[in-house]
């Protein structure tokens, strides 16, 4: 049956979730579009409830075969739909466990990119990404860093928010766990010395800040070094997604 | 005096200019804010023109003393304003270069980084940022790249647009110039060899392709070799700016 009511119970609690806010109280994720959807499945994440318009039930049977989807009218479709052009596609699914453990790979080769109140979603969309492709164990971000599960850090990971453990902690805890596991932590900051290869050893955790003030004072003091990428230009700083990168990708060297 | 009427003949042509298409169409461009001005103005750009609210005649007269502003009631400077809460301060410069030829150090140790058809203006600013940070000699853009005077890219360079020569270039005439000028030409492929300490000389120019497409068969198969960063994760690929700094990263270790 196709729902042509904007005012049908259902297409109201699905329009309440499209609002990250609600969805986020919720401990759930509203994704719509066809990329967005089908990287989450491939990814593994199980969807919840489907969404479709009439001319999209071929794409829910094929790929979320187990759930009998919710059917909408075009009209109301678009009315709930937080993009311009709506594909017609949108599925709920569970917030991975973003309070989880600390995760470990078990080997001494950890990698972990600690982010301390990064706010732009590209840029936490692009470290996440980058995490995934270097092979680091996990992106932890501070509570105050912006919700990875925001729309647009969704997209920018390119699928690699599902791939990746995502953790949020309080930098305490991150100081705890990585002294009590002897991981070597490095403040990336404008007022360390310059890189070198001996700076670098696993198991590591580097610390990334703010975009606009870098990291805080405490914890750029509880890190053993502090550390900054080599420049040779006149641009006093790098792109805080650039700076994560160029760290990642020399660490990922010693795994 | 303070321009009161929208209607003023000098008023109507500084709107005209806060539309980027009319600017580049007159060879200028348009910077609104204070951050935006002074890093232009720091960085040696000279204002053409001068706009400013009646209580920001102190920042004209600090920062472009040799020119008389034009003062705009703030009523008017937030008609034309491209901002939601405008600072009273815009400047107008002429567009450096674009077009210039390829620059060179003089000491073989040039780096370029080429751009063929980047879209995303966030990552065409990193990439400039980036390229000042290291040191490369110049960033070339096709002539299908983005704007590189566009609003969002200059604010995303942090003032290295003003640092760093950016030149528009056929594909055509770069390779030209390096075959000429015995330049290693290196193309960023998910299909090329995984990047080792020895496929990177000076002088060197990589090439960058679009975000969703890569470089063009032409211009791959043109290039002395076909690279990709090594990758350790799930992730097929890296954001465009990510995998330039990498490389940026690697190559300035050489100069």
């Amino acid at each position: 049956m196709v729902i042509t009511s904007r005012d049908n119970p259902n297409v109201k609690r699905i329009a309440k979730l499209t609002r990250r806010s609600e969805a986020k109280s919720e401990g759930v994720i509203y994704l719509e579009g066809t990329r967005l959807c089908e990287e989450a499945l491939a990814s593994g994440q199980k969807a919840m409830e489907v969404i479709v318009t009439e001319d999209k039930v071929s794409w829910a049977k094929e790929f979320t075969p187990d759930i009998e989807p919710l059917v909408l009218s075009k009209d109301v479709f678009a009315k709930i739909s937080q993009t311009v052009n709506p594909q017609g596609v949108a599925i709920i699914i569970k917030e991975p466990g973003i309070s989880a453990d600390i995760p470990s790979r078990g080997d001494n080769k950890d990698i972990y990119v600690v982010l301390e109140n990064t706010q732009d979603p590209g840029n936490l969309g692009t470290i996440i990404r980058m995490a995934d492709a270097f092979g680091l164990t996990a992106v932890i971000v501070s509570p105050t860093t912006c919700d990875p599960y925001n729309d647009k850090v969704i997209r920018a990971t390119m699928g690699s928010v599902w791939h990746i453990p995502v953790v949020r902690k309080a930098m305490d805890e991150c100081f705890e766990y990585f002294g009590k596991n002897n991981i070597d932590t490095l403040a990336m900051h404008l007022k360390g010395s310059e890189l070198g290869s001996g700076d670098l050893r696993l198991p590591c955790a580097y610390f990334i800040g703010n975009e606009g003030d870098g990291l805080t004072d405490e914890t750029s003091q509880r890190c053993t070094k502090l550390v900054k990428i080599p420049m040779k230009g006149q641009a006093e700083s790098l792109n805080a997604a650039v700076a994560a990168s160029v760290i990642g990708y020399e660490l990922s060297k010693l795994i």
